[in-house]
Parts: structure tokens; C-alpha cells; sequence
């Protein structure tokens, strides 16, 4: 049987300080591991992509892949989620997502290349095919203030387990509209780390997440506002820059964006309305 | 004729402050729109795939992701690189690359998705697709002293022309073994920053770049590694965190890698004779 993975590594590095010194130093790294996810169906079994992840919450970065996707759109369609047998190689590398339907035509795509941890639209085939789909109406969502939006990012900080000892994944963070935390998820990929939020969310019942409000650690891309979207968020807030496709998507569906969340400030991009100044 | 796309966009955002006060501030966004990257050879042309990229080195990228996947392997195999036809809607998103040969069998990846339940073996299959071919001999590569390393990020930055206007793009540079800039490119996925570092390379008939040190201003993922090594770089230098991943995959390879690298130090995870200490 094949081991199961740790989402970090202890390692000893050699430090090099300014003055030349050097010395050895015990470092954790974050876990990178291919992560495939297959889907079965009607009898069929078909490998659907392969993402570099850090192993933990694989079942829900599954489904909230396959969520994001369409190929899932309720927990009607999902029977089981699961390893692969135990005898395998790669056991705790490929999960396998069944469906109670046939395999949706949305997930016969041709993709080329795997997901790499940087950039989950890299495996879409054509430009078509990145079009955003199966987005709920986000309602009037949340009203939330700007000393709760604020707090958020020190709230994430200290859920952030894997990044506190690694500095090296990312984190998705969900949280209510007063500013509760109710979960967080990390990930060495960006979209992978939505992708377990939204998977969670998917698996606890809670979707469409529209009182509700995301952080993400990092920039907010076409990619995260897109999933965020999906998941049917009325705020998405980001600690860094989002990019000119993240603030046209988001404008377009009435989401909430916010971005450069620091201690000290923030901007608003779009919704400013669910925004209480 | 579509326009062309810049690598930047003003817009006003909603900037609030701590004490609940907010104003009108003008921003400038990094742009991310899709690229779609198509072969042309041997009178068939096809989809390859779509990144998620900030417009600008398009040609630089297309060739420097097609060199990573071993798709190009030498100027020889290319005839050249092109836009979509004027009166194209996505003229500025879709490039095409004419290749002399055929399309090289490592680009058919259409696989057949319906496969047996043979779940490990197929499994492995398609995890197999991610291991790392085409790397060269990396030599002995640059002897670089810490000093030279320490200076590096304050290089780069000053190189990052997109990233001072927005906050919101990765940075890859290209330095001699003394410590010199030859080239920074930009981008809002860290690969594609690469890709167009390599592709810039290949144009120039820079590869391999054994004796260079290749900077990117982010953590050092298994994708990133791979580049550098595909390309032939001696050492890659990582503002940030690497993973369990790329670790691995730099001591596999014999490539020095170093991260953290900030102004007072950087931590050396395999390699360490390339660094005079």
C-alpha cells in the first residue's frame, strides 16, 4: 500500500546570510503532488485531468473542481468520491469522482496539457471553451462592513496552518457576512485552494454561497472570480491585485470584488453597493 | 482589424481607508486576456492550448511553451510565428506556430478517455505524461558568489515595468554569472513569465543557458523547475517558497536552486557548488 501524503516536508537547507556566512537550517516545504482526477459513469471510467496539489482535502478538490466545471451541479449527481485501490502505485494520487448520470458532455474536452498549480485554465482546449457557465444570481447578497472586510485577511493568517509553517501555499478562507470564519483551505495552487472551498462547501450543503464572502491570499484572477461566481459568492475579496479580465467578470455578474485587502485599506472594483461605508 | 491589446489598463477604483473614509483613485490593472497557441505543419493545423496571459512577447511565449513541451527542439524546426488573420476577431489571442516537420507526436495527446477500470495502471499512465524529458547535460554551469545572488531582486524589480504600474504580474529574469540583467519579462501566470524567458532565449539563440541564472519573483513550483531545466539553466533563484517538487526535481537534475532570496538572505535547496561561499 502506498503511503499517504503530508501536505509538508521537514528539509535542511543551507542559509547564506548577507555577510557571506553560511549555515544549515531546518526548513518545511509545502507538498506539490500530481493529483488525477478521474470520473465514473454508466459504466464508463475516464481520466479528466491531472493538477499539482498539496495532498489533504483531495475529495473536496475534487468535486469542487468538477463543480466549477458544471460536470457536478448538485449533490444529486454525486455518488461516491474515492481512491484508487489500495494496491495502487499512486493511491492517494488519483481520485475518483462517480456520477449518478452519464458523463456530461461538458467534460469531454480535449485536454492537452496538465493543470499546472499556476493556471487552471491552461488545460481548456479553445477560447470557447473558457466562457463562464452555470453562474446562480448572486441575489443582493451580503452587506458588509468595511471594519469586518478589514479584519479579514489576519482572520485567514491564523487559519493558514500549512503557509505558517512552509510560507509557501496559498489560501481560500470563507466567512460570514459579520466576518466568522468557517473555513480554509490551502493549496501550492491558487485555484486549488478555491477548488477545496467550494468542494467543502459543496459536500456540507452550503452552496450557492451568496451571504457569504471569500478571501483569497493572493491576486485575483479571470480563474478565481470565475469559480467564485460558479459557487454563487456574493463577495470575493483578494490581498493583491486583481487582473482586468477578474474586475470585467465580476462586473458583469454583480459580484462584489475587492482587492489590495492590507491592514490599512482597500480597493473596490465592482458591487460596491454590498459594501456598508 | 481587432486592437491590439496592451499589457495595462487605468481604471477607478473605490479606495477605502481604515477609518471608514473612501475616495476615487485611479489604478492601472495588469490585463489578462486567453491566448490560444495552434500548430501549423505539414498542412494541418490544431488547437494546442489556451493560457490565461498578460498580451505582450506573444511570440516569445508561444515558442517558449513549445520548447518546454519539447514540441520545438531547435530553431530548425521552426518557420514561424503569426497572429491570427487581420480580420480575425481574436487576431491578438490566437497564435500560430508553422512548424517544419510533422506535428510531433508528443503534441497528439487527444487520448482516447474511455478506458477499462484498470484504475492503477491507467492512472499511472497519465501521470507518467508529467515526468520531465528533453533536459540537457546542465555542465558545471555558473559559479556565482552570494553577493552576486543577494543583488539579484533588486535587479529584477527594477526590470519590472508592469509590476510597478499594477502590483499584479510575476517577473522571470535572465543574469549572467555576474550578476547582470539580460532579459525581464512579465506576465499574470508565472509560467507564462517563463515561457517568454525561454522563448525570448530560443529566438535569440541563447539555449541552453548553462551558464546563466534564471530569477522569478514568486515560489518555485515542479513547473517552473522543469522549465528552467528543459531550457538548460544552471541555477534558478525563487523570491519565495519552492516546493517538495521542485526540490526534488533541481537535486534529480544536479540544477542549483535557490529560494527566499531577499535583500539580507536566501536559503540554498540543492546545488550548492555553483554558490562561492
Amino acid at each position: 500500500m502506498s503511503e499517504r501524503p503530508a501536505a509538508s516536508r521537514p528539509t535542511v537547507v543551507r542559509r547564506v546570510a548577507r555577510d557571506g556566512k553560511s549555515r544549515p537550517r531546518s526548513e518545511t516545504l509545502a507538498t506539490e503532488e500530481p493529483l488525477e482526477i478521474r470520473l465514473h459513469a454508466a459504466g464508463e471510467e475516464r481520466e479528466l485531468t491531472v493538477t499539482m496539489r498539496t495532498p489533504g482535502n483531495d475529495f473536496e478538490l475534487a468535486t469542487g473542481f468538477l463543480y466549477g466545471e458544471s460536470i457536478l451541479t448538485g449533490k444529486d449527481d454525486l455518488i461516491a468520491v474515492r481512491y484508487c485501490q489500495p494496491q495502487a502505485e499512486q493511491q492517494y494520487n488519483v481520485v475518483t469522482v462517480d456520477l449518478r448520470g452519464p458523463v456530461p458532455e461538458t467534460a469531454r474536452l480535449d485536454r492537452n496539457f496538465f493543470t499546472s498549480s499556476a493556471c487552471g485554465v491552461c488545460g481548456k482546449a479553445t477560447l470557447d471553451q473558457i466562457e463562464v457557465t452555470g453562474v446562480p444570481d448572486p441575489g443582493p447578497g451580503p452587506r458588509v462592513s468595511s471594519e469586518t472586510i478589514l479584519a479579514l485577511p489576519e482572520r485567514l493568517r491564523k487559519g493558514q496552518k500549512v503557509f505558517s509553517k512552509t510560507g509557501g501555499v496559498h489560501a481560500a478562507g470563507l466567512f460570514d457576512a459579520e466576518g466568522a470564519l468557517e473555513c480554509v483551505r490551502e493549496d501550492v495552487g491558487r485555484h486549488n485552494a478555491m477548488d477545496k472551498l467550494v468542494g467543502w462547501s459543496f459536500l456540507q450543503g452550503r452552496l450557492p454561497l451568496s451571504d457569504r464572502i471569500i478571501l483569497v491570499s493572493g491576486r485575483a484572477s479571470f480563474e478565481l472570480v470565475q469559480k467564485a461566481l460558479r459557487a454563487g459568492a456574493g463577495m470575493l475579496c483578494a490581498v493583491s491585485a486583481p487582473s482586468t479580465l477578474a474586475v470585467d467578470l465580476a462586473a458583469r455578474f454583480g459580484m462584489t470584488l475587492v482587492g489590495f485587502l492590507r491592514d490599512e485599506s482597500f480597493n473596490i472594483y465592482s458591487g460596491e453597493q454590498r459594501v456598508l461605508l
